[in-house]
């Protein structure tokens, strides 16, 4: 039974995933650890390192099935050696091909080894993932490429725009980080198998070798120089995550604050049934929203955790690395959490666009004093403009009039321009300027680039 | 000419106050460390260590206007020594004497005591600020007691409450933070005066005694033992910051809120003239809101540093007092702006009573669901009546009709309620609980606890 | 089968206790939510509010090993509600008296009220612990008061000081540690029993009154005002334990040090067929010293996040709270792993006498310049020897020699002092200052203040 | 006079370097502003946005030293508007030209485009140092690619290194950071010049166009869309940043612990009269490595802040991009001081040879135990090796035997091999492993990376 939040069984769906959650539990954890000691005895095996029937015998008995954990775990307690328990299973399933079990390795070259598979399992949920919001967001970009509604600055109705612009930015924002995790493929899924301090000294002159060896039948990298003691490859990780999700918390409070009562421009997800308070029941709660808003914070703790475990001291330690062991798996939930909600929250959203259009009135004019500015500039300079429309804007807001009124009662305006005009430039609809132009720029860009497919 | 945004003539007084970056500049710094020389020598003086002469020459030469910060940092840097240099610029001052200046005392005895006089006069000016806000929010509080406006969760309208709630909650939580403040004085404002590993070894059998004098001379407390390797007292300093930050971290960010356009229920202070936007000439921005939003996390920040710096090595290092010459100016300078701003806020605050009034109405009636659910269950028992209300509520809300009128549509209530009845149950200031009582209560706790004068 | 290493069972004993884990795992949760609701309707039994009967029914259904947690998280996720589900289920159980589960109360008021009855288990937790341990480095510092060892400063060997100052430090930390613990004891340990926006108008008038009784019941404190919207107690709690942990990684870091190789004065307990490594047969790992020190980051971490979870939006939201189920069972994971580590540590330390004298020696007498700077200075002023001392010191590191055969070589001292006499300088256990003395009165005031039993 | 310790005369230089607060400074940043609105000005002229003759009288007066920043500040304060002040400044020196200056422009693009061109410059500065600094890695692994040391794992002796091996696996570090940098370089150094939310509206159809052409002038790229809501470029330079620090930080805290007086492998440079204690003449202290290591803490808390700021409500809120205004000249002044030293430091390094020899020696042969293990291993099966020449290390540790001893009275060693060759196997130089060609893998991959030139 678990007691962190990720594995209670009340609520670890909004922090994980199951998914992911078996990329990080005990069993495949361990099963990692197998596997490399299989591709290990291989590669020695081939070398001639070791008998190559020892290899296959250790091939033989690798599969997680034959193993418990709570036994290894017991014996790890006694001789206070997280590993060498293991490797004494492992020695006992393979008669006399154990002798030849972990030859030449350290515990750290597997541990950080299976961390790597299981970092590598991580990237390929989340990149799926990313990929499928990418190619939703396109879509409805492009729905909604001219569904007028208000832009906000500092909480505060600015200018018209359009729902598609605003998804948009985010598109473009998805792009970016569909190409930082493609850059740091290479660079960070590497592995490690080069002895005690990185030396390859138990492994003699082929050492460079056994370790090409066993990381390609992995799947991973090979590095030109043992990372015990260069963590960077797991912080350039968590940094991508980091951003990704930066993103989603600026979605889910988008989305949570345009569902607020009084703005009603969007709802998540309705089902019949759906509950929203145990007291209130009218509440309809963005409770998805929130969900995917709360979990960003949590992301960037851990983040910096990661990012302290940078400070190796010598050849390795302890301290570090544990580090390590709490902030990835918690890092990869949280993300992909995150992604899980996000999808479900794009396919189920409702957009209220009658919502949108009251906002657009609700200040009865003054979303347009820019427009009225440039206007009224081409006659009387700009700075000048803002400084008059400045003044018309203040009294419309503090006596609560129409800015059209307002406007109409200033001779300098009124001396150039007629009700007819004035009215036209206070359409937002006429003054979304290039946000729809952008929607299908973003659009073609990530086209351009391989990132999107429709 | 600074370049940290702190110093920045252009944006400092967002983050910090004229008055609390001088408690942390370099002049005052080095007056400190004048200050404190000054102190040791007199009771080194007075216990017979030094000549008595010696010490008031000393105390004659420590006005810091003799010395030019520039002459001592150009100084330092060639003997690469960050205090060094100001004993030399005493010594010099105080001619023979100067042979007993900073007799018996290490480096860390001067900075450490200096910073914990810096570390007193900003808790002063804290202190006095915390204990302005928490009479003024008891006087809003009961002036707004009964000022009935929606009380939201999720972001959402859930039941109406006043705005005197809302401000008593704070208040007590002001409350806690004066109690906190006074609770931390005594262990933290403790100076250091015990030799180069806090043994005394070079202030002989009198080591103790000396400590005590030179610290009452400068109204610091004396510690039990030497805290050169113990530094808990500056993160329980800014622990107790971390918590007032937090709570005017969310203030602002609650009047931010309440001041979008939709809600519309506060505004800041507006003095004419004040200007929203370079180009949206009607923008009215809640700029002393963001701002005192704006400040938590850097103070956070600062403070997770500040717990960071705990991490001292043997006697003491010179890693972790770093952070603390980094973050205590931080916390101190925002938190200064945070409280300045936070007192301007609450005088100038417009409270806009028809806004909230015309907010109750938003739902037609829905803000009520619970009073509803309460009387129907009188008849129907509690959980049914969620049932029943919960069908009647969504019904309102998707086809965006009365609450009363679905009501009434509905059998099992009008079978026992008659239209005046459920109206009734459908008045917002008839359903604020205690929510004015509770101000009172507030205030009268506070009184008790002589938190609060008025 | 967990996923976060806390969960993990081949690592989450060294990540938290089977004690802590059961505080926050899925049962104790439940039970905790149950006791509350039974506790709830007691007091509404009493009151008048609900029936008698019926708070009795809903009493004898209260126990955990009634309901299965699977099942209620299924539901939870069907209604998309985390709490309604439990009601349901208490309902089920209760038959007619079912209507009165959860009278007038709403879900945070259960959630918060259990997370804080969590807490309070833990903090009894800790608290045990650290008298504990408050004992047990009084009886090490008595034990090895007069040890005399190497003071570092800077990583690099300064002056001679004790084993038991040493401790004696930590002791006083720990006293500290215990006040503050006890501070804050009635002011966090506060439930919130006061409806959906905390104005109680659920409960009608005996608000107040339900919530003081069934907080009662529950061995918790009323607050004064809802703290729904108040997080600050959470954050103060995860403050204190920040200092603690800050002072045990600062300790287990110290041993890890003491243990070098090349330093020597200290090992952990070691018990025969520990293994230290999995290729290096040699290998004695500070792995228990490590294992403490590495906590403190990741506490660090989760104390950030619950900061931040103060930035409550309006009455309350979902998006704060979560941090604090994500922080808590961390925080409280981990500083239970570190007080449980401490405690073995302590016991089973291994204190190298040999090796703190071989080291008081490694610097050919350097190890007392300062003693020399003094007694030279008598004669030549203070400031004057240390020109004459450092360049002897600079003369003996570079050339190797000992410092006595350098001062030696030096006419302005030989004038004065004899061989005699200098050599008497520079015996280490001659220069302890009042190291040993405070050891005594750190403990007299531990005593006075009865922080310390012994 | 600055009050923070990025701007405070006597502390200054630690954190941060001249050249890198010229970057952050108020007149810089001030001449940024400007140059951006004349390349704005000369874009609109060009374009016949606004009339050429405008563009060119504003292009004329944009000159840094042509205006106040004390007055444009107070000018500031007294509007409440941070940039507004600014503009008039600039219009009051254009004259009539001055209608036109930021024709179509928000605050937003200048403040924005202009905190790029700032970080563009200290990405200049950085980059600079760190191929600077990969190129002296690159020298002294080479030059002590065979000087045989200590490698400890865990803080305990392990098995033989060498220096240049620890330096190549910095180096390979760096030729990533390298990498990193290059690739972000693109993605992030793009400009914002797009009106109020980022719609052009105020720039009508040309907008695109006059941003590009704005943005070519200033050497910046142009987005597909507005990033105004969409900080990930600085949080991606920042994250970078990170890793570059905890990089530095490790290798500070490393030479740190090499330097030790117990350990004694390094010493930093030490010039004749720089004193490191003002109270123990003797004191050589690492102040470099300690202010090499000291920042990385700092980098990351501020690399912390700014992802946080990607938390932008709306099109844009104040709250967030103020953590970007306190943290990247935080970030980029730590880094620069950290680069700055640590040049200083690989240059001024002292390698004590001797002293690394004396550390091999130190545990009388146990270093060898894993070369001892693998050759016994031969005969008895390596797991059995384990165990075998596990007992015979714990049991010259704990005897204080010399381990070549102790193995010769091991009848199961003796039996095969000659007391010769278990001498042969104990000497560290013949058990490096690869470490000696490892330094010129590195060397040559980083070569044909073109990351170094050497």
């Amino acid at each position: 039974m678990g007691s962190h939040v990720i594995d209670l069984v009340m609520l670890r769906n909004n922090f994980g995933t199951e998914e992911m959650r078996k990329v990080w539990d005990d069993k495949n954890r361990l099963q990692q650890h197998l596997k490399i000691e299989a591709a290990l005895a291989q590669a020695e095996g081939e070398l001639g390192i070791i008998p190559i029937e020892a290899a296959e015998k250790i091939r033989a008995v690798v599969t997680v099935e034959k193993y418990t954990v709570e036994e290894i775990a017991a014996e790890a307690a006694k001789i206070k050696h997280s590993f060498m328990a293991t490797i004494n299973a492992i020695q006992n399933q393979a008669g006399e091909a154990g002798e030849f079990v972990h030859y030449g390795a350290t515990t750290q070259d597997i541990v950080d080894t299976g961390a790597m598979l299981q970092l590598k399992e991580s990237y390929e949920i989340i990149l799926r993932d990313i990929q499928a919001i990418t190619e939703k967001l396109a879509e409805l970009a492009k729905k909604y490429q001219y569904t007028t509604m208000v832009g906000r600055t500092h909480g505060m109705q600015a200018l018209p725009t359009t729902f598609g612009y605003k998804l948009a930015v985010w598109l473009d924002e998805f792009g970016r980080h569909q190409e930082r995790l493609q850059e740091i493929k290479e660079r960070v899924f590497v592995g490690n198998i080069n002895g005690a301090i990185g030396s390859y000294a138990s492994f003699g002159p082929k050492g460079t070798e056994i370790e090409r060896r066993t990381l390609d039948i992995l799947g991973l990298g090979t590095p030109v120089i043992s990372w015990q003691s260069a963590r960077d490859r797991f912080s350039e990780y968590a940094s991508v995550i980091a951003l990704i999700s930066g993103t989603l918390g600026k979605i889910g409070n988008e989305f949570y604050n345009l569902m607020r009562t009084e703005i009603n421009e969007l709802e998540e997800g309705f089902s019949k049934g759906k509950i929203g308070s145990s007291t209130m029941p009218h509440k309809r709660n963005p409770a998805a929203f929130e969900g995917l808003a709360s979990l960003t914070p949590a992301v960037l703790k851990s983040v910096a955790l990661i990012h302290e475990s940078m400070h190796v001291e010598h050849e390795r330690d302890a301290m570090s690395w544990r580090l390590e062991w709490i902030a990835l798996p918690e890092i990869n939930s949280y993300i992909a959490a995150q992604l899980a909600n996000f999808k479900v929250i794009l396919n189920d959203l409702r957009v209220n666009e009658q919502g949108m259009k009251d906002n657009l009135e609700r200040q009865q004019g003054l979303l347009l004093s820019e427009k009225v500015m440039f206007e009224v500039g081409k006659k009387l300079g700009k700075q000048t403009a803002h400084h008059v429309v400045y003044e018309c804007s203040m009294k419309a807001f503090e006596e609560q009039k129409s800015f059209l009124d307002v406007l109409l009662e200033q001779p300098e305006i009124t001396a150039t321009y007629s009700k007819e005009e004035i009215s036209e430039w206070l359409v937002a609809e006429n003054y979304i300027g290039l946000a729809a132009e952008k929607v299908d720029e973003v659009i073609n860009h990530l086209k351009e680039k391989r990132l999107l497919e429709q």
